[in-house]
């Protein structure tokens, strides 16, 4: 911002722009050409890392013209998350993409390699919460990172968590979906020393209501160094955490 | 049943009792005399076990006389729930009370000696659930129950669970009491074999809106074999534990 | 668990196992085969019981490969729950299946011969709760329960519950499940003596908040020995009974 | 309405009322002179019966200023609702009062004939229903009706409901009140044939949300001829249970 | 109830029935022969008052037997509430039936002469309500009842309702049926003098939460005589109105 | 209303209606002819203002007629709200109509020229809020008021906002149109001194809750001057802006 | 703002100030210093009205040294909403302060002249609602605006209203005021054609749950118009009030 | 754990430790000295890190006794969170305390130098809030973070917000601290590029709810990177962002 403003006030002052000019220049964009704010919802956090586009309630039209926008300014990796079916298979006839359904996650070009910290673990409580599980992965795969995919995992059967307590131990970043009671961020959250995301499912039936179990669970967790993002919001969660994976000084 | 209404139509038949009184002795008493239903709601159920009241909502004069009268009709050992510390000293000076201030519970007379099939453990997530849970633990043993205590081991740090693994798989019957997030019921109930019985408590602040969180957490639970009684409901679960306690072939 | 790691650790005594492998050994699955937890959430009971699949969100093909090897591991009876009428088409092509269209159930192989302490009864509020109950029949009778049916009984017309007291006071575990006011639940467990479990269901309109009513009411049933399951939760209703009707010393 | 409008237009007709006065008076008082209203909230529904005044929110200056007046018009019998004792003792030094603490409830006067078409009866689930009970039998009882009081019949105990099988069956109207569970207004309005007006009370703790359980019970009533009104509102059955019991052609 | 009993036990006096078989008799059929309760949940009234079935949740089949069966046992007059279109096509291959589409009912038989104390009028805030409102209106019609409709009378143009108070002034017993803010309720319980009985509906969208808005509004009206039904119960308003309006004295 | 009354009773004075025609017609029409309330719920604010049809629940038949009958009254300027597209394309059989698939709006006429007292702004968080949005724009604009929209200025990239300084601080009135959290309407009030309308959509998902979330953060606005619509209700909206934009001296 | 930065690069452009001392201050403050936005929450709309201090959570002293720091700038007028009397009466030892106990604001200085478009009307359903309707009427009197008072004039005594018409026909603004059903606003909404803002208020009990049986009515109003504050804001719409009552062209 | 239970098996292998002694230590102690699970729910994270004590639900003897303990084992620095000025006042007599009455937090020894990747900025939407960030911000400083103050800087008032640019942009954890409708964690949000942790607290009213609008906003927040804490949890929030400024490859 500093060297921007500075060269319109040098401008002023050595008389090559006006001052009306340069009033108009300050008062249009104070905030779009002064670097004050992000250019860009999901801009591009390194060299490398993919564009991410979020695909609900947008066409396919809509969508394709993003992607081709992006890859004509040089951003190869993409990933559209919240991404049906019917319109992966119209998208498949303009460009290529890889369709994975179960995470309704389309991706063009190459993922990146890793470049984080650690690695981020994704764990899930059952096999339903997968979806949302892969979109966190395919998120924090997408933006450079290492992931270790741990699921149906739930506390209802806790050997099959403790059996690999070497991974819960060596996670950078954990990611906890879960739906029903949600257990499975305290019970990670006790075990692991790094941080962890607790991502509550709508997975369930009755008194679930469609996800405020899990998320109230995860909100009360006992366990420190818990936090928690919406329902579902698997993309959320491995932002987040990919963000956190990346911490480096400033 | 079968031998009252039989032995009143037996003196109709001989001619002991005339049709009017027989006919008003089944209309004034139908249910109290002929056994369809339970006498008392807190009536002991075998020989020995305590009479319990429920102290809230009862001035110390009323529970004074009730006790009194259980005491006259030979019911020596009596428990009084959810009563505090004032009405307790007023009681004190009536008749001979031990009074646990935690539980706010009151006991009169001896514990009966313990009869039941297996030992009941009582678990707690943290220390402020003991409360709850001792409210649960002192109604079993006055129905004539060993319990086990077995406090502060929250899922936030499984371990303290797991190292008393022995107790949870040698019970035959868990009462689970958590608060925030309880989720000690559903791992409890992936570990044990046995029934579990949940109480939430009202612990917790924030989203835990005064023990929903743990009372949905415990309804949505993914193990099998857990069920959950009121928010706080110490005396429900310590209830319910000692019928199961004691089932037996009729 | 004593005699495993007990025989590891005379293996490592007497030199037939290296130190190495023994560490490896008791670090790669601490848990699932030094006993500590249930190896199975369905897992087998007691000899002769059936295994319990639970079917809503696994394709007819991953039931489909369960059962085989159950089966191949000797496993006859195998009961799946929550199966909708076109993967149930989908499974007899494959296997021999009767499918019982109301409670949303599968069987594979013969019901085993009850061998609990008494009788399990079921009882419904109206005729729209009998899914939910068949479920937790089924569920009991699978797991080696004899099962009475009692449905339509509910509160609204009381004398239809009330000539049926015998059955009602010869129970050693009652299920009941109701809908809309749920107040079935409380008229039982005042008339029984045995443990009641109550499973609010999601029928209804209006204000009945899909079960939230019922749920509500079964919570704070004012009376003792009733504890409550996640709405519609015939399964876990009748697995729980059937612990309770199976209690033994240890 | 009619022979006062006609008064006036009469007076226009023939010249004793100037057309300006006439516009005037209509317009300045459309409802309050022209009886198209209740002219009092409270009004005295028919002769003889009391004036209700809800007492909440009002000092004892006020209400006593709204007794004085009262009284002043002729009106003897009057009930204040929603009295706590601190403005009952303040109201004492200045008119006569008849204070029952327990239903918060303050008579002046004597009590009306009954003269309605039968008996309403009062009955509650518990003991800590009565004072809400009392403020629905007294208000009906003020204005004009037979009340039979039968306390303390909840479902958990059904015998003590059965055994007044005669009171229930003979009522005109009948007003359930309970907490907790609710399931009082439902058995009862299976049995009985007339209305059946329902008042959930905030009696309870934990799940029952301070009402909200047996408010959502009473309103999935499974059984014909219940109605509802707000928690605690035992002045709103009692005054409601008075208009049905005085019920003539108009 | 006396003289059945009374003839039972005068034949165990006379001989003309033995013990065991009275026994058997009282044990086996203690309500539904004596009397204590309602036979029917939808029992006929008074004579020529129509038979009413809860048509959902029923097969076409089932609701065709009720139907023969009740027609066989002279009733002819049956109406069948909640029932859809499909089902009323099926049904009318076999009986003869009127279906009213909008509310959702069929009817066979003549509707019965009103023969109650006055008229039912039957309002509604605006056209949407106006299913509900049909489904109380034949409900009132067919067991006897005189109805006046007035339809489309919502709060927001009050000159609508208020030029049609002769009508609420008049008549005996008023159903308000209203969604969204459901403020019809008071403010015609504010104008009549008669009970009010208020069903919310679903009618609305947003924060109107499937009729929850109107539902607390209505329980929280500041007029009296107001009570309370389920959201969207037409049947139910219609049953007690029609009790209200055939009071008469035991 | 004076006047009318007023040549009521003037003739009654000079004898040219009698006393009884007089209370007739004061009786039977005391608000529509009196001039009380407003005739028409979406009545015609001023001239060349555009009639408002709600279309929800009516038919293409029921519009078509209501349509025709205002257009016949010289009314040429109508606009249906909640019109789908299949209804939309029913109507276009029988009138012209300009149909706007994304407000579910459709209009006959021309658009009346603006006649306010400044702009209206509508801004939206997202794309998806832009249905909402838009017909809040066209109610505005078809009631006479220059709109602008700003759409897609949601706070997580404030510089989009910022950058439309210059609209917001000119507008007369804001209409802030937001689902997910409902950021936007306080971001708004905080920068604006003109009332700003909040309008929460039920766009999100999860915790979202169908718009409560936007709805709980509006009403919770710490921005002075805010005021909130229900959720969706963006008739609502651009119809109180529209009164406002319009105020002048009565 | 143009101004000042012109001001600002007309220095950079003659010399008087240097780059780097005009790139500060842009830095530095960015906002505070550029007219971008409302310097003060409550900042003064216009000459001669008040400012407004939020009482609630600062400490008497705080208080007293804004009002100093008010005052010293020229403020006389400022209205201290949410003051309880202990505070009032600490404040008082140090500044003149006129405290209107019901309303719980204090005020020093002269209320302004009014200088608003029209009347701002305040209506309230019940007398408990007038402490929430004075915080509403005394801000848009402090804002400049003349306030109508129209208090309990709720629906269940409609020709209270009714009998104001002109009152609320001549508004320019109103603010309805009411707990409970909160029909009011309705009503009002439908009887007046000017801008109507409703305030729930947290008066009632049992299922009015806090003021929320209220806001649900009020966003589901199915008058047009009407717009929604937080439960009890008076202030806020006694401040949007005073905005729609000073409108004027930009 | 590898070494340790590696030197056991070694020590079972050369006999320095019998088979019986090993498997003993082995079932005994399976987690707490295996190094499974963390020892301690506060445990000190790296050298000179503070200790924290939850103080809500200790007695200030219990506290104490933590105190010396830890003290006793070379921990000088330990924070007491949720400590009430009571309990401080008590303490004080035993051990040297800082107490911070706002946070309610009580300090004994140094805090740590600072040695975490960058700094964490504290940011709270108005005064109200600054309770809870202060307990947030004291946890992270006695962690080992450098912590930045920005309180009071609202959305309704965003030039506060926006002249602190610098500190928002330069940080490497943001807390978000906000109340009633918490759009402070959404815009902070869209503005950094680093992970932002989001506490909602229960300031506010009416529709606050106790601070469920503060947490719906927060989980629904549209800026990437933003996870939610439970209400007024300023510890939680304070932990997870000293695990993420103290991230390192493991």
């Amino acid at each position: 911002m500093n060297s921007e403003i500075k060269k319109l006030l040098e401008g002023v002052q050595n008389g090559s722009i006006s001052v009306e000019d340069a009033l108009l220049k300050i008062k249009k964009e104070p905030f779009e050409d002064l670097g004050y704010a992000k250019v860009d919802f999901h801009r591009k956090a390194r060299q490398g890392a993919a564009e991410v586009i979020y695909g609900a309630g947008k066409s396919a039209e809509q969508i394709c013209g993003i992607v081709k926008s992006l890859q004509g300014s040089g951003q190869n990796t993409i990933l559209i998350t919240r991404l049906d079916e019917e319109k992966a298979n119209a998208l498949k006839t303009e460009i290529s993409l890889d369709y994975r359904k179960d995470a309704r996650i389309g991706i063009t070009g190459p993922l990146p390699s890793p470049d984080g910290i650690g690695k981020i673990l994704v764990a899930t409580g059952g096999t339903s919460d997968i979806p949302v599980a892969e979109e966190a992965a395919l998120t924090a795969e997408a933006l450079g990172n290492e992931v270790i995919r741990l699921y149906d995992v739930g506390v209802a059967g806790l050997h099959r968590l403790l059996s690999h307590l070497d991974e819960v131990m060596s996670a950078s970043v954990i990611i906890a979906v879960a739906g029903m009671e949600g257990a499975l961020a305290s019970v990670i959250g006790g075990l692991a020393d790094c941080p962890v995301i607790a991502v509550p499912t709508s997975v369930g039936y009755g008194a679930s209501f469609e996800g405020l179990s899990a998320l109230l669970s995860m909100l009360n967790s006992c366990a420190s160094g818990v936090s928690v993002v919406n329902i579902d919001n698997g993309f959320g969660a491995g932002y987040q955490a990919s963000l956190i994976n990346h911490m480096e000084a400033k």
